[in-house]
């Protein structure tokens, strides 16, 4: 194996780099755009409305080229009610747009926001409270503009954003960034978290393909601010990955990564060490698929389900994947094996798809049952079970196999007759779907 | 359940009994020729001939209907030498068969004896050495005149014999009866200290559906025998059923019996408690088979290898086990699983037999590799494997199938590809063998 220099590496991460930093004209736009917002939101707000603060990547060079999202918060003050900030906050975000002549509209989640279009840059306005470091919060999104100070203030003398940028860009192209549930992977503040604990991209990366999880990060900030003790202990969290968050010590950071998009990172660090290439920044986890699936296949089945209206990613993945595993464990039950299973939503269905070994079994079956001297057990089986005979010390049984097919299993499922044993979640119902053979979704 | 009386039992064994029991004219037959014999052999015979003993079951009437076996041993003095036995014992042997106009021969163990017929008897004339109890033997069959000795001495006003018959009997219906290699069952010697241990065949069987291996038996004579404190400590012997010798401590009479027979021996004890019947007595093994096999099968496969000539059945079984395990392991390695296994031999051919589930697999597996965080172990997969990804903690592969097909895969044990894999024991090779689709041999 060769011996890499540090220059093997550069000269990769200078020409993704050069793909992904914003121009110095863009970021001179981009400045000037929202300092303008920020000074026009200072002229029409007042109390109970105390801060305007801007967030987000873009507040801190932390951004890709082409990202125009300018996300800016208004803190109120603590004692403000619910329904005065959301009308305010609502009120000051339209207005602002209006003025620029843009488009806004309303955004929903825990509690409305003012979303817009100015000219190529989209805006969000949302209204937070006040609070302090490690205070617990009022609404949602109020650590964001703790965030946010702590970054800043990190920063400070660092210049960290190329490696944030490289690190983003990597993740992406391995498909796991987004803490959305259902990328599941890393978030843009967890990415700039870890860049400041490892002061760069490749020492991170160099050090992550030495990872095992549970991996546990404490930033050496976080004992500076609270004043600890080397020897603090923390809160414990059952997660692959737990980083604690500087402005709240008993969240993790990483809650949303799961194992395997850990094992991803660290299974790829430690590949592009080895072999350094562009190709890892861009679309590597399609050119991965493609990959695989150049191959002869197994027997491939897809049920499709209609995806009821206005359900959002959020809730429609998590429950893809609660009911094909419920699914998984039937179709074990009945001795089929698969290869790999998969589910993706697109706007109108939700796709569940299976790569199985076999389609065909045939329809004898060995049941083992309890050893020949284990009381009632032995009496219960042959009760149930006629074909008994004894084979080592168990005794056993031939039974008819229920079901030789896969696809009469699944006919069954759509049918509803299992509705008693898989578990259906609200939202995504097995009945009524279609089976499509041959077939299987990828993930886009 | 309805609650069964042990007239209920009695009925049952009492026909059987009149089906096995000699009849009194029989008895007396057999009785009048061996005195007849045993008297002749004393008239010839000089020392080192010491002592002129008749053993076996029929020497104590324990014997099944229409069994006419006479078995004579001629005991030497300890100091005489292994030819001087031998030439012995053969020329006494063919002399007295030729006085009564018998036909002989001699028959090979490990040392060799004179085998004959007289009219509806069959006789074996055997030599052997006089040792005491618990003495290293000289020859192999030294101890047979101890263990008759042991058992006429134990019987003394006790009438055992239709309760060892009913159990030669019961065990012979479950097709364990033998102590040959093929069979791995009980011996005669063993179901006669069984039913002395027990008191009769009932007592015995309500026992034997409470036994788990490992189950020890010491029967009670040992302790007077050697003068035994309740507490002592008997050899340990790594076997499902102990039954220690009482002619010789270190010895389990039990040593060839196999788990899964005595497995057997609990089950159908307990069935026959619970529904007794004769079924159990006749051929009820057979029946068992005949009735499992009335069902779908899986896909059938026999390799029928030549037998070599004169290799006996307690060769060639274990030989046949053997590399019938040995082709399980490829046939796993491979994915493909059975239902069961079996082998037989027939005067000129062995038969390995298999009943598979599936005989066809896709191309594609899937082989899982190491965590990825395990080192060198991630390195030496992904070099071996070219189309690895991650999934959960490992780094997984999918790889071509090499044996798509079983049929294939045996056609390859046959022309040798596996010579370097499976185990070839010495007298069943797999080489030129015929591979035998749909069919599957069932010992007899």
């Amino acid at each position: 194996m060769k011996k890499l220099n540090i220059g093997d590496y550069n000269d990769i991460l200078n020409e993704v780099l050069n793909d992904i930093s914003p121009t110095e004209v863009e970021k001179k736009e981009l400045k000037v755009f929202s300092d303008k917002i920020i000074a026009k939101i200072k002229d029409i707000s007042k109390k109970p409305v105390v801060d305007i603060i801007q967030v987000g990547s873009t507040a801190r060079d932390a951004n890709l080229k082409d990202d125009h999202d300018i996300d800016i918060f208004l803190r109120f003050e603590r004692e403000t009610d619910r329904d005065t900030l959301k009308e305010s906050g609502l009120k000051i975000g339209k207005e602002v747009i209006d003025y620029f002549n843009g488009k806004s509209w309303v955004e929903y989640a825990e509690h409305p926001y003012v979303s817009g279009e100015i000219e190529k840059f989209n805006l969000d306005i949302v209204p937070c409270y006040g609070i302090e470091n490690c205070e617990k919060i009022i609404s949602a999104v109020d650590r964001t503009p703790l965030h946010n100070e702590f970054l800043i203030m990190s920063y400070k003398n660092k210049n960290l954003s190329d490696d944030i940028r490289l690190l983003k860009k990597f993740l992406k192209g391995l498909g796991i960034y987004g803490s959305d549930l259902k990328t599941a992977g890393f978030s843009g503040y967890l990415c700039e978290l870890l860049i400041l604990k490892y002061g760069g991209f490749l020492t991170l990366i160099s050090d992550v393909k030495t990872w095992k999880p549970t991996k546990s990060i404490v930033l050496n900030e976080i004992y500076e601010m609270y004043d600890l003790k080397k020897d603090h202990v923390f809160s414990k969290f059952d997660d692959p990955l737990v980083v604690y968050d500087p402005v709240d010590l008993n969240r993790n950071v990483a809650a949303a990564l799961n194992e395997e998009n850990l094992c991803k990172f660290i299974f790829y660090s430690k590949m592009f060490l080895k072999n350094p290439s562009k190709d890892f920044f861009y679309g590597f986890d399609k050119k991965i698929t493609d990959f695989l699936n150049r191959r002869e296949r197994g027997y491939l089945l897809t049920l499709e389900i209609k995806r009821p209206e206005n359900i959002v990613e959020d809730v429609i993945y998590p429950q893809m994947e609660k009911i094909q595993k419920s699914i998984n464990k039937l179709v074990k039950e009945h001795d089929f094996e698969y290869l790999r299973y998969q589910n993706f939503a697109d706007e109108n269905t939700c796709y569940l798809s299976w790569e199985f070994l076999v389609n065909e079994l045939p329809s004898v079956k060995l049941r083992i049952g309890p050893p020949v001297y284990s009381e009632p057990g032995v009496m219960n089986f042959i009760t149930h079970n006629e074909h008994y005979f004894v084979k080592g010390c168990n005794v056993c049984a031939y039974k008819t196999r229920k079901y030789k097919n896969i696809q009469i299993l699944f006919e069954d499922i759509v049918n509803g007759k299992f509705r008693k044993i898989i578990t259906y979640p609200k939202y995504v119902c097995p009945e009524n779907a279609e089976i499509r053979l041959g077939t299987f979704v990828e993930r886009t």
